[in-house]
């Protein structure tokens, strides 16, 4: 199948709360990744701060034909390290073949749910 | 009229949960489709998946100068089955004739509900 | 200043809930219009619905410079019609001038309230 | 590396809710901006309303390899003066610099809360 997309794409708005109504039911963020061509995408991400120097520690994978619901809050470096919490960020997506990439945030902070979703903003 | 939009849409995040509030708010998602010209959309979805082949057992049509919310919790193949619930995946949208495809997701898991939507990623 | 944007838009995934939880926190729907223009623009909706002929009995106006937060809970027909609630509709936005246009919806049929946000498809 | 996006950015529905839930959880919106360029950039906002000329008395920045996620409920003008709220307004957003804008609101005026996001309208 062909390989939809582009390789590039930013995420201006990410922001993982750490309060949670629960553990079933936690707070989180998920950089939606869709791969509809026939290689493996190999996924760099870099996170912006509003005070400090990028951090190009974190990567990800999504399979040929497949996609992959990057769930920021689970995302470790190859130490161990996860991503700040209560901290406003950004991402940059840069693959190696062509995807479409979506972000959702889900939070549970108040003993309801709030969700909001887009599509990154996609660069050739 | 003419026929707006484009004929390959890419939807990366789509979650059925399979908890709702109650039968008349059920939590569902919709994939909707508008087709301003005055050809019907013939329409196969396509379902990607974080560990297992795509499934390509699902289609829609959209009457020529109409509108179709579909609604994916009630989408059935030709053999009955439904779309997997509690599972990431995400579509791919394939029209014979143009459209603009929107995807919204409506949950009512908790005891309130959230809505959130986008303009699917739309390729020429 | 530069009249930024397009003159066509679509938004295939509007729906206007009769249920509300108050007079004051009306579920409603808004077509935003931005037009930074030096013309005031004229703007003709097309309504489009699942199983019925469009709806082109909807108009707007934004002027030059100006934003237009239509509601589309309050918009009539010359002869005093509303948009049908319950339905699942579509809108084709069309003005003379370039505008953007975002689509909200804000429902509080639930006790809570419930956001989604979308720019809307734009065509040149 | 690469200064991604684009210098325009258009936002048609921007609303400050007066009523929060609590201080902690306060109503608000944010512009959010990422510039992965080695410039800082210099941004300038002008904002549309319903009934009354443009306002052009606020602006931003943010740093060369930063996101900044603009508070509009913080922003103030050189004189002091905030945003007016409860009122519906849209946003256009000059950078000297590509960058790219996401639009993100976050409304607690219920006791628990709504969430809505999307890319901005971007122009080259």
């Amino acid at each position: 199948m062909k390989a939809f997309g582009q390789k590039t794409w930013l995420i201006p708005d990410t922001f993982l709360h750490s309060v949670s109504r629960s553990e079933e039911d936690k707070s989180h963020e998920a950089i939606c990744v869709l791969n509809t061509g026939t290689r493996d995408a190999i996924i760099k991400l870099t996170l912006f701060f509003e005070d400090r120097e990028p951090c190009r520690d974190f990567s990800a994978r999504c399979g040929a034909m497949r996609t992959h619901h990057i769930r920021m809050d689970r995302l470790r470096t190859v130490d161990g390290r996860g991503i700040p919490v209560d901290t406003p960020y950004a991402v940059l997506v840069e693959s190696d073949v062509p995807i479409v990439v979506q972000y959702s945030r889900l939070d549970t902070s108040a003993a309801e749910m709030a969700l909001m979703t887009t599509i990154a903003f996609g660069v050739d």
